[in-house]
C-alpha cells in the first residue's frame, strides 16, 4: 500500500532542511521536518518528537507571578541566592516529597535546569582540578547536558546502562571511578529519554560509591513523582520519589518547575545542594574563587557569572507552586498523570502492529508509563525506523542522539492530542500491512 | 571632631565580615558593612554602592507581562532565538534609537546583559581559537565581565583608558591588536564605573581597528541614551546614542532593560548582532559546533546550552517597552533623566567639601551627569577613602575593584533618597572640618 505521506517528499524535505543523516537530527530539526511536511501534504503528523509540556501552566504560579509584578518586583534585582520564600518553599518540598532534608540556604534558583546543570558541571569541576576533570553520564540521557560539558571544555565518559541494571551497575560504575578522574556523576530519573527509573537498590550503589570514590552526584529530577506505577503525590506521605540523597552526603538535585507545574515558559528551576557538600571547602575553589565553600562559590561567583539573579516574579511562581503542592493544595502528581494515560494507550497500539518497547524493564519490573518512553522494531535500527515511520506521519526522536547503544526511538506523549490515537492506529496498520 | 559613625565600630564591622581588604570588596559586601553599621549606630548612611534602579518598572512592561501570562506563555518553551514580537521590536529600537540596521534576525534575548556578555565570550573566542584567544578590556569596567572570562577560562588583556583618550586610543589600541591573539574588544558607553563617554572619535578608531585587525567589539549599552549633555530621546530623530556600529561590521551591541527601563528584576536583554557578522562563516565554529555561520551557532548551540529559551512573559515585556519608546509613547531618556539631576547635586557637594572628580573629561569636554560618578581626595589612596568615608556613614565601591588605575570611588546616584543630600552636606562638612 501506498505509504499517507510520500517517501520521496519526505527526502526532498529532509534534504531541504540540510540534514545530511536524519538519525543526527536535533528535536528542533525533527519539528521542522514534521511541519513543513504538514504544510506539503496537509496530513497531520503525530507528534512524539518534542517533550515540552502539553498542559496549561500550574495557575497558582501565574497567580503569583502577576501579583509579584503588580507588588513592583520588576525593577528590583532578585537576590542571586534566591528570594527567602522561594529558597523556604522549595526545602519544605523536598522534605514533602522526596523526604530528605535541605536546608533553604542550599535551594538556590536557576534559569531552568538547563543553567542547574551548567552552572553544576563548573562547580563541581572547579571544586576539583586538576586531578578530577571528568564527568560521567549514565545514558540515555537528556542530549545538551554532554554537550554543555563540550562547550565548556571539559571531559566527559559516558556508558549505555541498558545492559548494566541491578548489581551490575555497581562494577561498571567502580571501572570508571576506580581511575580517579571523575568529578561528577549525571543522570535523569525518571530518564529522559528512556524513561527507566533507577530503583533503590541502584541508587544506593551510585549512592555509596559516589562517597568512596568523593565524585558528586548530579541527580536530574525534572520528571520526579511521575512513575506511575506508584502515587507519590501526597506530601510528607511514603511512598516518596526514590534519590541518590538517601546514600549519601555527595549531591546536587535539579529540580525544575517544566513538567512538574507544566512551568516551561518561563525557565525556572532549582538547585537543592546537600547541607553536607554546602559547607564543604575545596581549596580548588579558595585558589580560584577566593572562597573555599561549595555553596559560597556557587552562589557568589559561578551563578553571579551567569545572571544577577534569576527572574524576579517568576521565583515568586515557584515559590507558590511549590508551597501549594507541600500544603496538598496543588497534587502536581495527578495533574501530570495525564502524560501516563497517554503513554499507556499509545504504547498498545505500537505493540499491537509489531514494535516494541526498548528500554521495557526496570531490571526486573516492567518500566512505568509516563512522559516519554521508547520503540523499536526488529527490522530496522533506530535511524532507519525514524526515517521509515515519517512516510506514516509520526515523528519521534532517535534514541543514538541520547548517548543510547539500543536501536530505537524516544517518543514522548505530551503534545497528544484527542483523535490522535485512532489516526496512529490508522497509520500504523498500513504500516504492518507493507511490512508482513 | 568626632566622626558620625565611630571609626572603631566601622573597623570591627568590616573585620566581622571577614573582609580582609576594604578596597577588594565586592559592591554585595560593601551593602553587608553599610546595613550592619545602620543598624548598629541607628544612623542613616547615603548609600551610593548599589547600581539598581532606583525608580519602579516601566508599566507598559509590567502590563505586557500580565497580558502574557493570561495568555498561557508560562506553559510554553520559548523559541531560543526569541519570540518574534521581541525581535520585531528590538531592531526597531535600534533604528529609532542609535540609527542602526540590524535584521531582526540578530536581535536575540538574553538572561540579561550578565549573559550577553558571558555567552558573547564563548562566541567571539570560540569562532576564532586557537590563533586568537584573548577578550581586550577598555577599562575601566563592570568588574564581572573579566571574571566571566577567568571563569570560562579564557585569557584577557586590560587597560585603563584614562590615559588614553582621543588620538592616544589608536596607538594603545594597536599595541595589543598587532600581536594577533585579540578575538574580542569590550568596554561600556556610557561608562560603568567612570561615566566617561567614547566620542565619535574614539568609536572611530576602535571600529576601523576591529574590522582591519579582525576583531569582534561587544558594546555594553547597559546606560545608552544616558549622556545627559545631548537630549538623546526622540525616537528616529538626531542627535542618536553613538555606537562603534557606526564603524565597523564585526560588532555585538548588548542592551539591557535593566536600567533604560528600569527592568532589573525580570532579567531580560538583547544581544544584537550585525548583519553581517550574523552571517559570517568561521572554521572553527563548524568544527566545534557543526554550523558555521556565527548567529547559527550562537542561538541554536552557544545559548541553547545556557537555557531553553529566555523567560516568555519578561520577552513580552521588553518588546512591549522597546515598541512604546519607539512609538515615543514611552520617553526612556526622559524617565531616566533623574539620575543625572541627582549626579549633578551630589558632585556639587563633593567638591565644595574639597572631593574631586576623577574621571572627570571626554578627552576635552566634562563628563555627563548620569547614573555612576567617580569621587577623589588628594590627601587618599581610592582604597583609604572608601574606609574613610565610612566613618560619615557615605558607603561606595574602590574604582580599584573595576579596572582602574586611577585611585578614587564609584559612586552611584540610584538609591538617593531626599534628605540624602542634606544628610551629605551635613557629613562632609565634618569631614573637611576634621582634614583641614
Amino acid at each position: 500500500m501506498q505509504t499517507p505521506i510520500p517517501s520521496q517528499l519526505v527526502q526532498e524535505t529532509i534534504e531541504n532542511l540540510r540534514i545530511k543523516e536524519i538519525g543526527t537530527a536535533t528535536i528542533r530539526q525533527m519539528v521542522a521536518v514534521a511541519q513543513s511536511l504538514e504544510e506539503k501534504t496537509g496530513q497531520k503528523f503525530i507528534h512524539l518528537e518534542m517533550g515540552s509540556p502539553g498542559l496549561p501552566a500550574c495557575q497558582v504560579g501565574v497567580e503569583a507571578e502577576k501579583k509579584a509584578l503588580d507588588n513592583g518586583v520588576a525593577s528590583v534585582y532578585p537576590n542571586i541566592a534566591g528570594i527567602p520564600e522561594l529558597k523556604k518553599a522549595a526545602s519544605r518540598f523536598v522534605k514533602a516529597f522526596l523526604d530528605v532534608d535541605i536546608a533553604p540556604d542550599g535551594c538556590i534558583p536557576t534559569v531552568g535546569s538547563m543553567m542547574g546543570s551548567l552552572s553544576s558541571f563548573i562547580g563541581v569541576i572547579h571544586s576539583r582540578l586538576p586531578e578530577k576533570d571528568t564527568i560521567l553520564f549514565i545514558n540515555p540521557g537528556f542530549p545538551i547536558q554532554p554537550f554543555q560539558v563540550d562547550m565548556l571544555g571539559f571531559k566527559k565518559k559516558t556508558f549505555d546502562v541498558y545492559e548494566f541494571r541491578g548489581h551490575a551497575l555497581k562494577e561498571k560504575l567502580e571501572s570508571y571511578l576506580k581511575k580517579g578522574n571523575i568529578a561528577g556523576i549525571i543522570y535523569s530519573n525518571p530518564n529522559n529519554p528512556a524513561w527507566i527509573c533507577l530503583n533503590e537498590d541502584e541508587l544506593r550503589i551510585i549512592g555509596e560509591l559516589a562517597t568512596q570514590y568523593d565524585a558528586t552526584v548530579i541527580e536530574d529530577l525534572a520528571y520526579m513523582g511521575m512513575d506511575s506505577r506508584r502515587d507519590l503525590g501526597t506530601p510528607f506521605m511514603p511512598p516518596y520519589q526514590v534519590t541518590v540523597a538517601n546514600y549519601t552526603d555527595n549531591y546536587i538535585l535539579l529540580i525544575s518547575g517544566s513538567k512538574i507545574f507544566s512551568y516551561a515558559g518561563q525557565r525556572i528551576a532549582v538547585v537543592a545542594i546537600s547541607d553536607k557538600l554546602f559547607v564543604r571547602e575545596f581549596p580548588a575553589l579558595r585558589e580560584r574563587y577566593g572562597m573555599a565553600r561549595y555553596g559560597q562559590a556557587f552562589v557568589q561567583s559561578i551563578l553571579y557569572a551567569f545572571s544577577s539573579g534569576v527572574c524576579h516574579s517568576a521565583q515568586h511562581a515557584l515559590a507558590a507552586m511549590f508551597a501549594a503542592a507541600a500544603d496538598g493544595k496543588v497534587n502536581f502528581v495527578k495533574d501530570t498523570s495525564v502524560y501516563a494515560q497517554r503513554t499507556k494507550r499509545l504504547k498498545e497500539i505500537f505493540l499491537k502492529y509489531g514494535f516494541k518497547i526498548v528500554y521495557d524493564k526496570d531490571y526486573d519490573v516492567a518500566v512505568s508509563d509516563g512522559f516519554f518512553f521508547t520503540i523499536g522494531h526488529d527490522k530496522y535500527t533506530g535511524n532507519e525506523l525514524l526515517r521509515e515511520l515519517l512516510n506514516y506521519g509520526v515523528c519521534t526522536i532517535s534514541l543514538s542522539t541520547t548517548g543510547s547503544d539500543q536501536q530505537g526511538l524516544r517518543a514522548c506523549s505530551s503534545a497528544i492530542k484527542p483523535g490522535d490515537y485512532e489516526l496512529l492506529e490508522e497509520r500504523l496498520k498500513v504500516f504492518a500491512e507493507n511490512h508482513k
